[in-house]
């Protein structure tokens, strides 16, 4: 056991009026029984307090600095203040907050880049608020590549990678509508894109020699041109460049018989086109359990996801499976990279 | 009971060179420990012969017609002869045979628009052979349309639902190229198709009133029009049309949310935009037993989602579970169409 594998996770505070603070302090409350790693929560300490004084839960929670979240851990939620202070009421989405959930991330960050921490989970924050704001950042995902690169002083190419138990699936293109969907197909950026998930399914998850399913665009994969050129003429040939690196990927798969059970125990993740070929089994097979990963970065980055939930912070009523799942997950990367 | 409860289904040949005929057979066989009702296989009885020989099965075959199938069924598979004499070996798809499989299909129309038979569940064909041998049509389910408008004299469109214990989904545009999608897309074609499934719901399916769940065709059906106009623009329309009809229509539904358990409970059948949106949940949820049902026809068709799988014909080792659904479904559209 090496001496990172006992440095705690952080959690960032995501947009303080939505779900991400109250299913914070419900995992706290379950670390026994899901065996959580030790975190610390990155929020205004205040703020917290009467959070949890409105949930009426019984919650302790102590500041903290990134050496003291091991000893805090077991009797308390520990708490790395802000700088920031936050007036938020649960549901009232407000801009005047979007300096604090950004602070989170970049407090986080600074942490891990420093070695203090051993990765992150991000709790939602909502794009709109941000922009609202004047923050041109598309969400936690963009903003914490944009500050590695700041930090590496070079450009970073971070890859999303979506994570159940039973898929785990990248979306090669993003949000992008599905008219330029063919536009922004290119075989450079589905090789670029599986290079990255090859290299980090190794390290982070300790699979020997990832074995990745490439889906073609069109209906069955094209058939030979007959139904769209793209996945002849594009991805075809990235996949041909991809073994000629022994990287071992197969496809252009018909998206529509890669995700039942039998097919899907023939690779470690699948790299769909865009956004709906992924996102559509993930959430079909895994939508309470998925959560994902950002992979690319010299960090740890996981976050659940849902959304903020506006509609029903505040109750605690929301579910933190989903969050205590990438708490799990985060725990694993590090102590699979660790080992390795 | 209605006297029309009783007229048997009939099997198409489909290609004589996949597996249909041998899971035909197969079907036979487990008769009673599936309940199936009364079928008859149209193909050519002394090609049949042979290939049960081949297969060294104990399936006795019978040459009938149309009113003797019921008194038949018990006793021995009833086979309404071709004129085409086949000659077909398992996994040698040739254009040859491709009038005999075409002929199957005519004469099994015929047999349903005269009021003769109560449905049609028609076995795989190769496309490709179908063209080489100069025909044009794509498919069964194409070439049943033209029959049923000759003898209507009228155009009808019929609409392909994607069927299963667990998710009913119909693809509003099918088989052409991703780019080609949003080009296909217009409000008439969703108005037409919705309207179409939900008649066809209510008829065949018994529901009284059916509640479509309507995709979107962009990431998040779209985000108000920042990730694409086409769900705002042209399915939403749509749906206010086909609600002004009556129809329980609902969305436009960001796909990737669609078709997980708990959301599948709220509603009957799910539009999506184009192939993989379709075919990617109701594969990854039940590829062994999703089948393909023809909506807006005049008749019950029923066809399993497999293909003629040439590559394992002759063996006798191809599932018939598939074929089995389909033959319990069309049974159960015509009981229920002759409840109504």
């Amino acid at each position: 056991m090496s001496g990172s594998e006992t440095k705690p996770l952080l959690i960032t505070q995501g947009d303080p009026a939505g779900v991400g603070l109250e299913l914070t302090l419900k995992a706290w409350q379950h670390r026994e029984k899901f065996a959580l790693s030790p975190f610390a929560l990155v929020a205004d300490p205040s703020h917290l307090a009467s959070l949890v004084q409105h949930l009426q839960w019984d919650v302790p929670i102590r500041e903290v600095s990134e050496n003291t979240i091991l000893s805090t851990f077991d009797q308390a939620l520990p708490v790395i203040p802000l700088n920031s202070k936050v007036r938020a009421r649960p549901g009232h989405p407000d801009p005047a907050t979007a300096l604090s959930t950004l602070e989170s991330i970049e407090t986080s960050v600074a942490l891990a880049l420093a070695g203090k921490i051993s990765g992150i989970v991000t709790n939602p924050v909502a794009k709109y608020v941000l922009l609202e704001a004047g923050f041109q950042h598309r969400g936690s995902d963009e903003f914490i590549t944009t500050l590695v690169e700041k930090h590496l002083n070079k450009p970073v190419r971070s890859v999303l990678l979506l994570w159940s138990d039973l898929l785990s699936v990248v979306p090669v293109t993003t949000d992008v509508p599905l008219t330029d969907v063919p536009l922004c197909l290119t075989s450079e950026l589905i090789v670029n894109t599986a290079s990255i998930v090859a290299k980090d399914l190794v390290k982070r998850f300790g699979i020997n020699r990832p074995r990745l399913a490439i889906t073609g665009l069109n209906p069955h994969a094209g058939e030979n041109g007959g139904l769209g050129t793209e996945d002849r003429d594009i991805i075809a040939p990235a996949i041909t460049l991809l073994r000629r690196r022994n990287i071992d990927a197969r496809g252009p798969y018909s998206a529509d018989s890669l995700f039942h059970e039998r097919a899907r125990s023939g690779y470690d993740a699948a790299l769909a086109m865009y956004h709906d070929q992924a996102l559509i089994p993930i959430r079909t097979l895994a939508v309470d359990s998925a959560v994902n990963v950002t992979l690319g970065l010299p960090l740890v980055r996981v976050a659940p996801s849902h959304g903020t939930a506006f509609d029903i912070a505040g109750r605690g009523t929301a579910n933190a499976y989903n969050l205590i799942s990438a708490i799990r997950l985060a725990a694993k990367l590090v102590k699979t990279e660790n080992i390795n």
